[in-house]
């Protein structure tokens, strides 16, 4: 009969309805199976742009319901949900556009040279070909942008791959309606229905990123969980990529300069970035470097009087509100931490944001530093860690301690923004290696789907080198493959001579 | 005192020279954190550049000592080093080209859209930065282009990544004189030495991918060496990129009609690919597809008589000897199996080339198909499996059981070779799913230095999606950021308006 899953609404904790049974062994056997058929219709690059704005078209069509369900699902509101759509909606739309274009094959051809040095040339043609069934899995904090419809599945498919989704649980309802627009949108484009399946469960995900069909895995979530998954990936006899995004702290450094000069705007701000969407963003200021003289005063000040005044909210679900209070009291709890507004219980089944306060000198100390580790940890929900530093000194020493991140900002003062070559400059060459995108003057949350956007980082942020959100998450399911003298009637017509489809190539090192 | 590392004549088997001693694991910590420090100096494309071109010319310059050293530590003979060496000289100047060039950076700007929908977009610039140190794992059977100074060595430095190299055990002293020249080389173009550092011993390789300042690694060699490792770099704390080159079959395809027209010349082909180099090659040409009729024959008569012709060569190594004739022995000794030309000793250290051959039913069987694992792995040195069968579905059954390979390849019929949809086709989609490089009606032995090369394929042909040879092998090496909001004064050069620099970029969906 199988393990029946529960959409559950977290503003009761009360089950909503039964969506379905989690999927057994020979039911993610199947599944993959029945993606791996679709392969080959994938082929055909404008069907692929067909089902992608098939599938936007029929999201946006089917907005009222799909919205309403994620919010009893997710509590996470229906403006923020109407944006997350319609974010969906566009990312859809944005590479079903790299499709028709082209680039993303990265056609390289060299004609033959007989008399190439230091050997004759071959003629050798190259582009990349899909990788095969690609394995999603979906993320809590986004039912819409990061699940079913999101950023993995539409890359996958506009690479060519077949998709197996599994669902998290905290929005099986959303997921399966969401799968049930995809496959229509497949099924509308001329592919098969199975282009898209869904799984539901824990156990179904393990196995999933085992079966000897799955060529990779594209995954949102925890360190634990994503880290399990890496390493199945990795032991499997005939190991696969695992693009696992797994936590972030976004350390945020405010430099003197700007304290002095903007200090309640910037508490505001990070008030405001660390509590939206009720801290439940990966890309949530999580760490925060703030001088410690009368200037950073000022600053949490403001953070202060505009934490406190931020209404408490509920998470995605009851296990993420305990273990969020958890991690918030342990935080607080730690010898010479504050917490100035104690992040805790709401009504209900809310939580009410905080942050907690340390100096820099005990968090960098090489010898009790260690103590302090669980302040370099994301804590999942709207908390955040402020850290007073003395000097460049304490700062660097912090910054050293960080792992990887999803993006670390800078806040600088105006003319330490103009000055090439000087300690901002420095601080910008530090917080780089640190993470994958860097901001000046900006709060992290809020990542733009955009060709030049990374959404990505050294580990934790990611297991890859490779973003999950913008045009380049394409590549991580693709492979090259060369053809050499390969006569003109078998090669791909992206490959013939005269660039039959008008794609950007590079041919001779020459771009057309 | 620690191990000596010793120079061995393989064509004697004696000792030739004391090279040094193998790295313990205090010096294999020394020479990341000494290859570490060069990172920021790297950071200047120009000087990279520089030093490129300038150890491609200290190795010229030394071509006959280096030569000289390294045909007497694995009596690869000197013609053929002499090849290899261009080709090492040729790959380090086509990467210094290649920085120069500058389109491996990646770049994509999009300019900020206040109107941008649904959200306003923020300025965001992308390009690629280098990942840190690089473990180089030099090959046994490419003393140069696969080593010390070859494509992993040559393409990380491109990148802008220190190169830490493990030395092969045979060829200890090419080894240490080719680190001598990019060490030269790196002082002459204003950088550390220790930009490049050798490291001997098995065991300081194993280390090696561990340490924590190792950002990636770089591999050819044998499927347990190389999965060994990179199952280290995957359960590191931090796991790293591990790029490894572990195997290849590299199967050819004979169709009926192209050994009706071309018998003769196609066994005569295969004759010289796969004893090419005394059959070290990872390209060699190791299972052999070729129809059962008299066409076949024909082709196989070729085959024997060429074969036979051969002189005995001397392997790498004695393990590598004992290696291969006991792999020749066990796959003649398979019932069912027949060696028309048996591999086996020649004079002194010498192995004499040959094949086998078997009837594709017994190889495909399902039930009894197993039995036969052993001629789909690789048997490095010159033998190859000549696999005759009856029909497609034969054909077919065999391809179905096939690991990933580096290279594919199908001889054609002129006929096939001109009609596009058809089985020829059909069949150049089949090997495309188990290659890197298809090939038609060539040898895949010779893997030209081009833009457009794939040097890689499914596992365990590669451990990755990438390229060791050719332009993109830089790839490996960097992981993109993205600087959002970024005052002009702090941005890179490369990603300033105007493109000061003259590098190849995408702004706002337009190539410049």
């Amino acid at each position: 009969m199988g393990v029946p899953v529960w959409s559950v609404d977290p503003r009761t904790g009360k089950r909503r309805e039964e969506v379905g049974v989690e999927a057994e062994a020979g039911e993610v056997d199947t599944a993959v199976r029945a993606a791996a058929a679709a392969l080959p219709a994938l082929a055909d690059r404008s069907v692929r742009a067909r089902l992608l704005r098939g599938a936007a078209g029929l999201l946006e069509r089917s907005a009222a319901e799909v919205i309403a369900t994620a919010d009893a699902e997710t509590a996470l509101g229906v403006p923020r949900l109407t944006g997350e759509l319609a974010r969906t909606a566009f990312q859809l739309r944005a590479f079903a556009d790299i499709v028709d274009e082209g680039a993303f094959l990265d056609v390289i051809i060299d004609h033959p040279d007989p008399a190439a040095r230091p050997i004759a040339r071959p003629d050798l043609r190259r582009y990349k070909i899909p990788l095969g069934v690609v394995a999603v899995y979906a993320a809590s904090n986004f039912p819409l942008a990061f699940s079913v419809p999101g950023g993995d599945t539409a890359s996958a498919l506009a690479a060519g791959c077949p998709v197996v989704v599994k669902a998290h649980p905290d929005h099986p309802a959303t997921s399966a309606r969401c799968a049930d627009l995809l496959r229509r949108a497949a099924v509308e484009a001329g592919l098969p229905a199975d282009t898209v399946v869904l799984l539901h469960g824990f156990q179904a995900g393990v196995e999933l990123v085992t079966h000897p069909l799955v060529a990779a895995a594209g995954f949102t979530g925890s360190i634990p969980g994503g880290r399990a998954l890496f390493d199945a990936a990795a032991a499997r006899p005939r190991p696969i990529p695992f693009y696992g995004e797994l936590g972030s702290l976004n350390p945020v450094v405010v430099t003197e300069a700007a304290a002095a000069e903007r200090a309640e705007q910037i508490g505001a701000g990070l008030a405001g970035s660390f509590t939206l969407g009720n801290g439940q963003f990966c890309t949530k200021p999580g760490l925060v470097l703030t001088p410690a003289g009368p200037d950073g005063d000022r600053l949490v000040d403001a953070l202060t009087a505009d934490t406190a005044s931020v209404l408490p909210g509920v998470l995605l679900d009851a296990r993420m509100r305990d273990r969020f209070l958890q991690g918030a009291a342990a935080r607080a709890a730690l010898p010479g931490v504050t917490a100035p507004v104690g992040p805790g219980d709401g009504d209900g089944l809310g939580v009410r944001p905080g942050y907690v306060t340390v100096q820099a000198a005990e968090l960098a100390d090489a010898a009790g530093g260690a103590a302090y580790d669980l302040l370099l940890e994301e804590c999942f929900g709207p908390l955040t860690v402020v850290v007073r530093y003395r000097d460049d000194a304490e700062l660097a020493a912090v910054l050293d301690r960080l792992p990887g991140n999803l993006t670390a900002t800078a806040h600088l003062g105006a003319q330490e923004a103009e000055r090439p070559g000087g300690p901002a400059a420095a601080l910008l060459a530090r917080l780089t290696a640190l993470a994958g995108r860097v901001l000046v003057n900006g709060w992290p949350t809020g990542v733009a789907v955009a060709a030049a956007q990374h959404h990505g980082g050294p580990y934790p942020a990611s297991t890859s080198t490779s973003t999950s959100v913008g045009g380049t998450a394409i590549e991580r399911w693709l492979r090259p493959v060369a053809y050499q003298d390969t006569p003109p009637a078998l090669l791909p017509a992206e490959l013939r001579d005269g660039n039959p489809l008008g794609i950007p190539r590079r041919v001779d090192g020459v771009r057309e």
